[in-house]
């Protein structure tokens, strides 16, 4: 078995700013992409916002299995073809990893429909994870919590429908909790969002942290093959119904007609 | 109490197709207004796509406690603004009740965050709505199943996430089966899908569906008080924080800052 | 509309612990149907552990429309049989509200199927409730958050199913975090968990945890009418079935003997 | 990969009753355990209710990574110390596949805290299985459904908890539909109920349903450690609170005292 993933950045943060940028020399991207590649069975290649098409062609997530996407301040610059895109391969199957401040990404509020909002604090505190459900294959290899001694608080209310499985929930030393790991299943697509992950600190350099993604990464590959025509209503003529059918009543469409979109 | 309904149609077919002339001389949104109507605490208006803003200006939508959305065979008319905002005041917590083909609206879709597709045969053939849960709201006062002597057949897979409840599972002649009422909770705002309408049959006439509406209307009102900020992502600072805090760490924004979209 | 409330409590802790005593002089149950009576549609009674069946006769049960269950050293002594009573209550229509320490009873472990463990720790050290979802029935009238000075830590993992909806997320002062309000609809019943209630702090005197108790038995409540043979599994003779049937292949019953159990 | 699989069975209608027998001479726990083994990666024993603790000794289930349920006209006879035991080990992580009638089993009522009831009539009607999620693993192999020439019809209501996930809806011949494959988590253990089965029927021969069970078997199981400890309910005393804490207000338990039951 091998896992594509593929780990999208916007790229920008560690290109302007010198905080970042000596946390990062290497990008998020690419720390993230060589944590992954830890386990012998995920390749991880990256995907920047500057790349045509932020080197997210219909070719290329075609050939991906899970996609984590990071981004913070050009969440509008992301082409809508390109989310129109991501959103049905999620859909026929592809995994999703939305990281941090990915919550107000254009492809996860696609897939939530809600607004994805959240209070939050750049002050360097403490922020603890705790695993709801130790036995989930995301939390693998993680004692009863992370500890990252500096974070970015994002507080509750968390607009975002009530999950599939509630896989960490975050403490902060200012007071505040987080839903911080959580699941969904979207089509035939698997999505988890987790919460830390602030550019100006070294949480993706973090050993538990890379755990997680790894988990993740497994945890939202789908090897069922993809569901291309996911988003299809295809007519079922009376004659191929599975019981036998007499045509009754009043029609509107003529036989073998498509439906309306 | 008074609930504030607002039955939207697309209001074409009753125009140029005769069949549903015929079975809906009054137009469907006004047949299902009438409906609600008979619920002393309910009053029903309608909007149709025709109308400026297609009858959803914000003053509208601000004064609506449930919106209940009848489209087929123009979704792609509907304007994207219009559906941002329809969208925005759900999440504030306004009810929304998607009927029949509804399911590929885009408000839904929206919603729901996935294709909302389906299989579908228009030969009048029978549908039994039955009963999954007589004790939910939406069920009152109807028995054990709905009994459809002409109707659309829909069919699974429907494309939607897993629902909060399932109310109605359906049987048709030909074969298939269909969750044909589902419950959703997104933001403040409650939804319901149900499946039964096609234009070509008299089905907005028929007694226990009329309940049906008037029930989910009444389930779908959330009396709190509208969730206007509900997207925006404030800022907690230092100085505010529940416990005492001091700033460590490297930092992104200024004190005050705004957050990035 | 009445509402008719049962509060249950083991009244144990008031009669034998001086602490507790000096709290709730007038008992925890006492004190709880207190509060429920300022909603002028509830009708708040009490039963304990010493009468005769618990005060939860089936009589009793009968005409009760929500049950608050406050247990914490005697859930032994509670009998299987008007447990299996209650329990049939609930699948009813009844709703259970569970408090505190009632997490191990053996209601609460009936309804949920698993352990319903959790950490604890009795320090009276600060708890903040955070409000996940503010437009929920059970917290109106609550701001962002309820604050107790002191409480006892309740720390996950919680072993309980993902609920229908998380209404609150604890913040402790020792670094630990707890989902501390859930709901689940079981059967006809609606269930709510409330985590705050330790006996020997005075939180069921806090005006904000009252609003809660309140806005729980009114969501709890199913005006339904109760769901009588919720549990039997009745045979549907081939005479009566929806579409005509004709028997075909082997038999193990006899026309119309019961099933098995 | 090795799964160790345990079939167990009841074991009576196939000594008791000629119609069963003829159907499986070597009965429905050896028919299953058969179609299991098809799959190289499964190990597949058997244990049956006349066996010492019904074949399910602590032991034994300590070395069972997925325990499949058929039972029909004796649950009364298993004793509740085993059904205890094996409930247990479903919430440290044991997963649990329960067959057709053994949605009465005192197991699986255990897991839901639901009454498990539904209709039925033994008709030898056809049923129809459609996968409602055809890229979730236990439909792999399965095309769009599964055609059952007789079956016993199961029909809703279905008085379990809303699922984690609907995999089938069953379409019946006399007019029925049932939710036919549903799961669940509960503490570390996954819970698969799959409706097909009725003992004078060869449903258990059927290719199609074999491929779901072995898929069941591999869904079900959990690789993670067993939870030895998913019952208890530790203390965290003040001095290893991950914050440093002062002790507050009134105390009930003296340190280090465990907490009650």
């Amino acid at each position: 078995m091998t896992i594509r993933a593929v780990v999208w950045n916007e790229f920008i943060h560690e290109k302007e700013n010198a905080v970042v940028q000596a946390v990062y020399p290497d990008s998020i991207h690419e720390t993230i992409a060589r944590a992954l590649r830890e386990d012998g069975e995920i390749t991880a290649t990256t995907a920047t916002l500057e790349e045509p098409e932020h080197g997210l062609s219909q070719n290329r997530l075609d050939e991906t299995d899970v996609l984590l996407w990071w981004g913070h301040k050009a969440h509008g610059q992301v082409s809508d073809a390109v989310v129109d895109r991501v959103q049905q391969r999620v859909n026929e199957g592809m995994g999703l990893v939305v990281l941090h401040s990915g919550h107000f990404s254009k492809i996860f509020k696609r897939m939530m429909g809600t607004p994805c909002s959240l209070r939050w604090r750049e002050a360097g505190e403490r922020e603890r994870l705790w695993v709801i459900n130790p036995s989930h294959p995301i939390a693998q290899g993680i004692d009863k919590a992370i500890e990252l001694p500096n974070s970015e608080m994002y507080g509750e209310p968390f607009l975002v429908p009530e999950p599939l499985e509630t896989v960490f929930v975050s403490w902060f030393e200012g007071g505040e909790v987080f839903r911080s790991g959580l699941t969904y299943q979207r089509g035939a697509g698997r999505i988890f969002y987790f919460e830390p992950g602030h550019e100006t600190y070294p949480i993706y350099h973090d050993p538990q942290i890379q755990t997680v993604l790894r988990n993740a990464v497994r945890w939202a590959y789908n090897p069922a093959k993809p569901w291309k025509d996911v988003s299809e209503a295809p007519n079922v003529p009376i004659e191929t119904a599975r019981e036998k059918l007499e045509r009754k009543g009043g029609s509107l469409h003529k036989a073998g007609e498509a439906g309306y979109r």
